[in-house]
């Protein structure tokens, strides 16, 4: 939720990097690691739940997600993860770490494999890397 | 929200049953027992606000519901149950009771008439029932 | 606890129907499903939890309890629910659902296969057809 | 609970009375006032339900009691308290006030019409003119 | 605080009787028991305060009050209380008991000898004589 | 959420007034003071957060929003609304004021100018007021 | 409690506008509107009590307030308003909304027909203005 | 409460001994170190209570108890304990030590002499010895 | 608020030294300084606020304060300080550090430049010296 | 930590039996048990983790600690507790009991085979028996 | 804290990886990216403050941390990472996520500049990477 | 903790001055005041907790201690202060007074004789101070 307005929101927090630089950013580097990446935003809960389930449909590998407004009182999307989290696994990654004082509160992030949090737009490549990782120890 | 991967979803907890089973037990008993049932599932809390407000004016007499993912945070769906509530007697079922240790917290349960908890799949028999009682008493 | 005093007390929360007519419906409806039953009232926590050691002794199939007073801090009385748990499967019910607001708050529904509550005396029938519904799937 | 042995129990707190001249003193004072007493010890809250249900159907005209140690986690006889309201209305007494600071907490007292605490054993002796006035207000 | 509006405010719950009413009462109460008794209103606490500390240097005996609306925050009329304790025996008075749901909350009453509660007007009466038990026994 | 069913929701509550009627209120009240006024409902959270983000694209000056079931846990909504609040002011408006007892708790609101409730419907109609003061202020 | 200071408190939180400017600015604004406006500061919350019964005495038709510092600990204030309600409404205004993170805490508004607050000085005309819809109403 | 189960409750976390066997056991370690034990087993917490005042009276030197279910919600039996201290030491042993993590909850265990917990059945041998060394102490 | 009684209100806690005494030695402590001192004490909130404000018209230097018994909920007093604070240095000192167990709770010190507290009087004279070396810095 | 100065710290509490008379004690006791024993203390938590570590190394077979000073926030002191567990038994022992009161709160005893406590020096004889019991029924 | 167990502690939670291999994996890594790695472990939490405020003399570029046992209460530490933050970029590292569920608790990641956690020893890894990208983009 | 870093760690927070010149500046005015002062930092809560019982030993008069990052959670530190406390009077002193808002929250101070916070490097000296008018009040 709200990723979409990325570079024009709150800028002193979140950088002014836009939400299209930041999927050009993430495509080129999926591409020079030789994977197929989808992205997706929306602003409804449902339709990311919706998304997900038709993702293990589809055969996706795994998931990156930075939670963004689900974060706080998404339980219904937490829920759909653990139900997709032995097909499925789930890195999430989050653009500043202030959520950290008076302690993490995101409750999609029980249910994740890893959690990359504070690098900026940095955290989305930190994320993709962790994800491979993940991949690669899962085949291996 | 989450039902439609009922049997996929943690099956230890929720048990092998799909969705689709459950669909044909509840149509199978709701027919014997004379009733029309109409089925509906969606992870958009939203939609349900909307199926349920349109079930008013379609004339339904009651609801069945397992709020599942909307228990924790539903509370646009709790006012609406509210604001149906003289006309469409609403009765909460639960697959299991994991929710009662530390204190049974569901939102939409405010409303309900009654609250039938724990039993699996059953527990939409027992909840069916226990609605048709409601249904009658109210004509007596 | 109190349960005897039923339809005499506070009767706009808990209805005109006496003690005496709860358990002759009950008696009934158990008669024409072929079960045994026994009813015992206690307002003594611990008379309760002698007489569920000595049913598991006698070879009772399951126990429908309404905890009522005891259901706040019944910590002996659960505890003695736990122990029987295996061999005396529990079904709580409820007359009313007020229960729920501010989280349902039942130490002895910790321990219950299932619950019902807030369908005033039919709760018992309830809870009842529960009952019996656990017992067949154990037998099968 | 626990009142019989008052005179012995931490006299630094409760004084050096013991329950036998409380007895004997209120038994005195209420025959100066034309009134029968009828006292009634108890460690078994469950014993202390089944006494008021049964004045109840004696047809006592109030109750006066220390609740002692099941002003803590006296539920059931708080419950019991309630169902006999309209019929035996309640005055409870504390010899001492030390309950106070934190806030009050007796669960008993929320159905009581009126409380009378820290008087030490003179706290029968104004609960029991504190029933009588509510006694001659309702002939009034 | 506020009790010169006394039979105008909120009559559902503290009654018709007007404070000219109870200070009639209270008068005729006191001099048939042979008592001087002097009435003071306030709706500022530290005026409270001030009253306190002059009626320890004309020689008082006793202290009757009902705090209203200082039992919340009146920590200074507290410490004033505590203050004059060891020559000036308070007893708190209060009309209703609807203060002890949730744990009567009353910081003026932490330092008083006795508390009265719940009976209406009648409280003066009672806490009058309360008063008088104290100061007989201490004369004793 | 649950806006559209305004007159029939509550009316000991709400009032009688219908969501259409509201509608036509305000219409004829922005018309007179020269403003284009477009009024939207949703149940889904996601749709009012999709909708202004498009108003900011559109160049609309202002947000009156009465957020109903989306107060309490509407933290992605939040997030939008603090995203555009440096182009598009917002004014929230309740039609009660039950919400302040036990403390205001409405998420939507830190991110407004200014909040108006409790007026009933009027909230609609002062909230306007409040919103073109701030407009004019803005341009001056 | 403190307003009279404004303008020189704290000026980047409460703006530079003194308390005798606001005092013009509303005295002008009563006076377009054919209202007798009389204005009150003091920081002694007993005399804001005394000020508010003697303007029931005096025949007052509303009161608007800006509680400040009375608004945390103020419940003799509060259990004032409680009392005149019936006779005086009572509209609550605030310079700033900064109070609503973390839940908004004034015991004062617990008593008030509505609440306008986070819009500057202009927050006392619109509560004005409030304040005037409700007598009309009333009046109708 | 619960005690006399053991061995057939939970035997997961109590292990397999029974209450017989513990008894036996206790009966012949106390006969070998010259003591006279009687052993006692209630559910019914008022009983407890009236045992340990007749102990108090027949002059028993100490107490050592397992409290089981009246640990949590103990709390007439804490107020006897404390009352017969001076005069009958009480040793309070557990089987497990699992009510140690989140805080250890035993509302007995404040008028405890001391404590010894997690040792299994053990628990009861040690207690039994640190009761001995205690009246040891004393006698010295 | 309470200071005045110093000498006599709780002597064991707060020494024998009477208010007068106190004023005495800061007034030499002053003098030998070559410092204008002026002391004020109240029992009133409100009174304790206009002084403050009309001592920043008459140009003192600062502040040095015993909040007292309006360390708890001085609210009002707590604004007022913040309104002043540029021009006004205030130093609390309090006799006692009884309040630091459990977290100090003094709401006027959030405001104040510096804080002493648990010398007895000796407090006075030691926040004398801290505030003298804070003008003195000012001035430097 | 703190144990060194023992016999001189509170003695009112802890005794005056002094950390040297301690190790006398135990040491005999343990050699009359043929026992090897080791004392160590240290004020520093980082050194207690370290000698524990390697008294796993050098083949000790169990630990009996008075955590003292640790109990509150040694959390790494716990960690390091858990990853020995399987290799060294744990018992933990208090002189002191008072911890109980409010929960007790060890968070070295969420590790713990048992806990002893309340015996005064006592407490460590009656630890180093229960941690010889553990010890043989391990052997057997 | 603990760290140097690794391998041997709780392997079904942390891997069988002990802290030699994990030493050569970094070093090697670190070696590969033509980075100067020193390790560093300890189990006193001033020592890690120690060695951090050396490196800042020493002149290090960044410091990658596990904080394992000090997360809980190393307050100290954190403090002093915030001392050395402009100068010593800190990414902090978790090998699980266990910390996660019910609000992550880590005091020293309030200083970081971004968190990795949940990938077991390749969190490492990832973190080192991370730190990489911190100081590319500082340098540039 | 953390001291040695003074003048360079959050100058905006603690200023600039140096650990060293606060060395000096203290030692000199020791020197004037004919008093033998040793200074002595440390990271390590255990070595502080060592050098104050040595203290003990060689004959110290006082304390004056800054305990900045061990005031949240020195535990250890504290019982050792208690411990020392009728030898070794114990002043705390904070440069900052940052940690009142929300309640102080210092352990060490429960112990202490008195506090000194909020005047940056002066309350040393103010500290210093107050240390010898308690060791001179003791001598007389």
């Amino acid at each position: 939720a709200n990723m979409t307005f990325l570079g024009r929101r709150e800028p002193e927090r979140y950088g002014t990097t836009t939400a299209a630089e930041v999927d050009a950013m993430m495509s080129a580097y999926a591409a020079e690691r030789g994977a197929d990446l989808e992205i997706f935003y929306t602003n409804i809960e449902g339709e990311a739940i919706n998304r997900i389930y038709s993702a293990v449909d589809e055969g996706f590998d795994g998931l990156l997600m930075h939670p963004a407004g689900f974060q706080y009182a998404g339980f219904a999307l937490r829920d759909c993860l653990a139900a997709v989290k032995p097909v499925l696994p789930y890195v999430e990654v989050h653009l500043t770490h202030r959520c950290i004082e008076g302690g993490l509160r995101t409750v999609t992030a029980e249910i994740c494999e890893g959690l990359v949090l504070g690098f900026g737009t940095d955290s989305y490549l930190i994320g993709f890397d962790a994800l491979q990782r993940i991949l690669e120890r899962r085949r291996a």
